[in-house]
């Protein structure tokens, strides 16, 4: 199960709106006779991928899965017929599928005369599938805001200079989480103030699979040559009808709608603090360089917190150095 | 000599102006004969300690030592004559004594017919010495600047509450580091807001030892009630001839003079700024809460810093959890 909750952790950012799911077949010798992990939408599931790897070794096997094979027919067959059509003998998942239209995949292989087991290895396999689950669990995205900050909390020097605050190391691990989402979120004011590209690059260059551009744009500023206007990714810009707020829970809502399952946002500190007071980030990754400033702007804006009673309160889920700084993973309670 | 370290990480806070030494006697056999750390001043250093426990078990042993054995009288004699008057046949030495007065005391033992090596885990014991030992080497305090403050940076909320951004375990943790320094020092703004006690209290009440309490205090507005005049450790206040803002270097310069090796620096965010931007922190700890506000004061305020070019970069040394929050240390470069 070790080695398909990795498998799953591979197929982030590249599955939905289906799950990114790991699966291994083992022999009854104990030889993996096959593994697979979700392909992109409209391709195979993990367990057809795996049983198509292992072929006629498949009878018999024992199929460890990080999710209940789904039992219903969309793009693809229900996983469960093909578990059974090949003489898989046990099934051991990890979680159980908690969207009504592809759940009950457990009794139908339980009817088949397969042996299945669950909840083996469920908290790592939920933790890779985090994103999905929530989102699918609610019907809006799972959204990660992530930030770059001075120890002290500046985004910006006084002049407004902020290049570059963090490392490259950590500006490429901003890369390589931006690879696992559906989506990245800016607001027009990081628009206009940085122009940023929002896409995925590589060591190797731009990044085959580009997440959805979304730029949060009340008034419609956005200019015709702004650099998430190329055309290296899809890029859709929200505007308000009256040119006002954007509603943000109407654009998650629709987000999810058109697939999208998670959702990187990516400031400034106006909108982060729009999505933060309307409870509607899961994660918080924080680059901290080890810098001072003492002054220039925050990097968290207004998010409708007066007291220190009502402060939001995280749980911090990692901790580490990436070069220079320090990335501090942390969930929202309650979210 | 790792034991030695540990002697001396253990005196930290208890030995000014003389530095936090540990030593380790042991005989040839490698039985541990000895062990001792510096005295409070006036009180014999760790190497005659070691040699008392020891008594005629001293003889033929090797005696490793964190700092180079004194070689002058100052209110206890040479430490040098008494390893040779006590039949030690080798010394092995972390860090050379970088005070003048004292140094050369590898030469007398030398002459006196004992083996000696130095070098020995010398990193280890310059990092558990490196406040007296940055002291001593330029005639001011090592100063530690400790701010707690929110992920986005902020010591309070909007309306002034701050009580409590860090938990429990954290403010536990900054009584542990008060009892580790000579001098605890804060600005009247802090004083006027907080009224702070800035004592060391442990699990069992008020510790016996209690630093120097500081206040910077240019215009002479602290209350005759405030709580860091009361009776439980010596408290000075800093003022300026007139009334204006207080010569930071000379009062350091005075607290050096005094016996003060070591300082926390404990804010607010004004007098921060000023001691950074005047070059006078050495290290940071910062804590870390994982929660946001979105708005109230920073935690630093002006320090001179205008772009980001300018930023004031750190090395982190060390990154820990304490309870809930994240405590990071850093030293400052260059300095």
């Amino acid at each position: 199960m070790r080695r398909a909750v990795r498998l799953s952790l591979a197929a982030l950012g590249e599955t939905s709106p289906n799950p990114n799911v790991g699966c291994v077949l083992v022999a009854p010798d104990g030889t993996v006779v096959g593994e697979g992990r979700t392909a992109p939408a409209g391709g195979p599931h993990a367990e057809v991928r795996a049983l198509a790897e292992a072929g006629e070794r498949a009878r018999g096997a024992t199929a460890y899965v990080t999710l209940e094979p789904c039992d219903h027919t969309g793009r693809t067959g229900p996983c469960t017929r093909a578990l059974i059509a090949a003489g898989v003998a046990r099934v051991v998942v990890a979680v159980r599928d908690p969207n009504p239209v592809a759940a009950g995949g457990l009794d139908t292989l339980r009817a088949a005369g397969i042996v299945v087991e669950e909840g083996v290895l469920a908290d790592a396999a939920r933790a890779a599938m985090i994103g999905w689950l929530t989102a699918v669990g609610r019907g809006t995205p799972y959204v990660i805001w992530k930030f770059a900050a001075t120890l002290d909390g500046r985004s910006a020097a006084a002049d407004g200079t902020s290049q570059w605050i963090t490392s490259p190391e950590a500006r490429a691990d901003v890369h390589r989480i931006r690879a696992g989402v559906d989506a990245v979120i800016a607001g027009i004011g990081t628009v206009l103030a940085d122009d940023p590209h929002l896409t995925v690059r590589t060591a190797d260059g731009p990044a085959a699979r580009q997440p959805l551009r979304v730029v949060v744009d009340g008034a419609g500023r956005i200019p015709a040559g702004a650099n998430v206007l190329d055309g290296a990714a899809p890029t859709w810009v929200a505007t308000a009808p009256d040119g006002g707020r954007v509603d943000l829970s109407g654009m998650l809502r629709h987000l999810y709608d058109q697939g999208v399952r998670t959702a990187l946002l990516e400031g400034g500190p106006t909108l982060a603090g729009a999505f933060l007071a309307e409870g509607l980030v899961d994660r918080v990754v924080a680059y901290l360089a080890p810098k001072l400033l003492g002054a220039g702007p925050a990097a968290l804006g207004a998010a409708g917190i007066s007291t220190i009673a009502e402060a939001l309160t995280l749980d911090v889920v990692d901790l580490a150095m990436v070069g220079p700084d320090v990335r501090l993973t942390a969930t929202v309670k309650g979210a």
